[in-house]
């Protein structure tokens, strides 16, 4: 027997940047944190600290800006895209990349005035080897909700079951969604982001929900009908409980009008769903 | 010399609150988190744990929520009112009511859909005594960017001053403003919180700023003059340091076009802007 | 009426400082987070950007690094005492100071290896005029709990009261304290600190509790009776509540063996102790 | 091409759990952060809202407590393997369990009082199917720091390096470990976690550090060293940057002596080590 070193990785995480354009006294804003993690033969660093073919991650973090000036970061797909390539193009010892972006979007209040948005984050994560590029697309922190047109009936009870069937509830979650695009996939990259944002809403708000995991692939399903350029979608929803609150030691009725917004603990929901002839993921995007 | 108890409160803090209002298929939606403290004559307690005079938190919890159903939560400012009228005015020992709402939007999705907002928190602090009450309106956590139009210069320079002047920098910052109403004002709450947000913005985005102590100030003018009936406000702005990226090694301009968003430390401008009639606060409102 | 200037201050808020000494091979390590306001007569930045006396933030966060390394940061009491008398006595237009640390304490490891606490923060804040100066050490994050000898009974029921008494109840809270000096002490501030920090936990851990308001006076009582030096105490302590959770329906009991523990709504215990011959405070240092 | 489901699961995250022993006035305690995931045959809800499959997470949730009760939570290991056995057991429809504990560790301070620990959290995940158990065991927010025997040299330099060498600088993390144990392991698993964590903190504090990387190793290494039960351990560690302050432009020199501990971005530093001849995982447990 003997000890080994398994898969690792290594980069700068959460590099901090805002990116303005100046088109006169008109300007225009990006704001987005990027995470990068290299991976290849870093065999020597670990056994012996020898680091040869460690690239700082200094270094990683100074290439964000430079590149921002250099290529502009129009859309967060291209730039990780960009990132990625240079670093398994460059650097000899590394096979693969790894880049994720979060993006904050602003609203443009004046000409070179702005204010930040706070009901979702855009996300790209892209990873890169010498055969090619995976691009998955997401969105998190979408907080939504129903009040009415769902309900949870028909499970099974066992010794600890006391919850009661109800065929009115509410229905809310933050939605956590993931979506790998074709391989081929070149969309407009802001336009997809927005179609997909479309779907799930619309696929949250449309249907009549028998459960979250009902929800979740009409969600999923919506997002795939309406654009054949993306291969799959991982949704993970947690259930945001909202609890009846029992009046009627005040002598009032509750008709489902005032809820308790309950914090921990909370249902989780994760689903996939996909093209059944969807190409192979190129590198593993969700655990 | 004796030891003896000092000022001292009790309550519950951050009960959550989500009202639905049915007008048949239409849904409406209000999203809060209610802290109530209540002061008076508590001593007992304090000092044997007699607690004849001691309400539940509990209670405040559950009137909360009988609240709600009984009356509505319309406007935070009305619903805190009555909340600690309440206290009170039924609790002999209680001779003064503090309630902090903070309210969450939702933007509507459908009839019975919603989407929350996360760009800013409306907030309501009501105190009540006997002899009054005292209501402050807010907001918090809106995030707002000039990219230009902002400069700091001709300030002092000591032993361990190293900063350069500039005639251009980005100002960022995430508004934390609270405003006192006149003891008689009884607006329109929505419409009076509404009027000041936009006077809030308005000032920040048209001040040219010498320093972030002028665009508070005249931020706070703004909403004062758009609103007689608010006495004074309390801005608290964290200078949201955005730093030049140097390019220089790269061989790269950077005409403020690349900006590394620092986390830690930033500047932090306190600051008040009253009318010189306004009658004095019932309540200590801020440190 | 006119629209005026009311209170207002600025400064640089969390510098994060790391203060290594080093001698020979045994290090000893201090951390700290700084924040530094400065009040005084700031009208001319606030009403027409003139910034001749506005020191800026960038310097406050030079002299903090430049002063760890010329007197060293061995007590934060002392340390900010420094930084305090530094910007009244240098700048002219300040005419008072309040520089608050937060420290974080490590363990030792080794000669040089050290691992982070994380069971409580100490703090300072320091208010310094041409008077004088205030003086207030402080512990927050102190987790605490009794599994029995609390109780909450007594209390009065009116319409909405629902909650049972109870004769054995979990009594749980996270202590955050502040104390605030004679104005002539001057303690070794670590010993101070720990005889305080004992005091509080002494006080909880011995009071057999009829409500959480008469734990906080036993512990503040406990505090000054240990220590002549200290003025008075405040206390901030939740009830973090722990909820008896109901087995019968799945046939078992629960004598106080199964609790849920809640994250919100808490209740909010505020409470000061005080000498009844305490020299008045110099600055207002709770809300 | 048709649009199908793919991998899922649900479950209830986050159930907080406090559990009291009493051994007369003698009282011990756990507290527990509950997490469970279930996958199998869940398509009629994903697909129809189909819940015939679907035991509801409130009942997973209930079956924490009782099993509290019935059971004890000793040890988060035996704990998880208990309710993920069960849950495989008696629902048909599920053909894996993940259950997800995070253990927090509370200090005696009487015989029934404590004070809750803030320096690391223990953590325990547990995969059942048919064929048999996983145990993956782990600590997390364990932050420790190395002042000197740290250095970073022999990097490649491109045309974005502008990174100098070292030969002495702080090393700080905060270690988020994981570690797999043999499929036949049964240890008391409290001493397994405590050599776990005594040979990661000998690792750090013993290892001269060319790298981040090369200590990784050195502690996953000295885990496995340590422990024959266990197969292999994953090692995720952000490199906490503290930046040696310039203190040039004040006439003074800095010997490692005064820091800025930075937020972000920061390095991050993922690793595995192993035995050649483990088995192989039955679930996946990193990404």
């Amino acid at each position: 027997m003997a000890i080994v070193l398994g898969p690792n990785r290594y980069g700068k995480a959460e590099t901090r940047l805002v990116r303005v354009v100046r088109d006169g006294d008109r300007h225009a804003l990006t704001d987005l944190t990027v995470s990068i993690a290299l991976a290849g033969d870093l065999a020597a660093t670990h056994l012996t600290g020898d680091n040869t073919g460690v690239l700082p991650t200094d270094t990683m973090k100074n290439t964000v800006y430079a590149f921002a000036k250099e290529h502009g970061v129009a859309e967060p797909e291209v730039f990780a895209l960009l990132l990625g390539r240079h670093f398994v193009a460059t650097q000899p010892q590394i096979a693969r990349a790894t880049v994720r972006i979060e993006s904050f979007g602003w609203d443009r209040l004046g000409p070179h005035s702005f204010q930040r948005q706070g009901d979702h984050v855009r996300t790209a994560a892209v990873t890169v080897d010498a055969g090619g590029a995976q691009v998955v697309s997401g969105i998190s922190g979408l907080v939504v909700m129903n009040t009415t047109d769902s309900e949870f009936r028909g499970f099974p009870r066992d010794r600890y079951t006391t919850l009661a069937e109800t065929g009115d509830r509410i229905l809310a979650t933050a939605v956590d969604a993931q979506w790998r695009h074709m391989p081929s996939a070149a969309p407009g990259w802001l336009a997809s982001f927005d179609r997909a944002k479309t779907a799930l809403l619309d696929g949250f708000v449309t249907t009549y929900s028998r459960s979250l995991q009902q929800t979740l692939t009409a969600m999923g399903r919506r997002v795939l009908e309406t654009d054949p350029d993306i291969a799959e979608i991982r949704l993970v929803l947690p259930n945001k409980h909202h609890y009846l609150v029992d009046l009627a030691p005040f002598g009032l009725t509750n008709d489902n009008e005032v809820f308790i917004a309950g914090d921990r603990p909370y249902g989780l929901i994760e689903g996939t769903v996909a093209r059944d002839d969807a190409p192979p993921a190129r590198a593993q995007w969700y655990l």
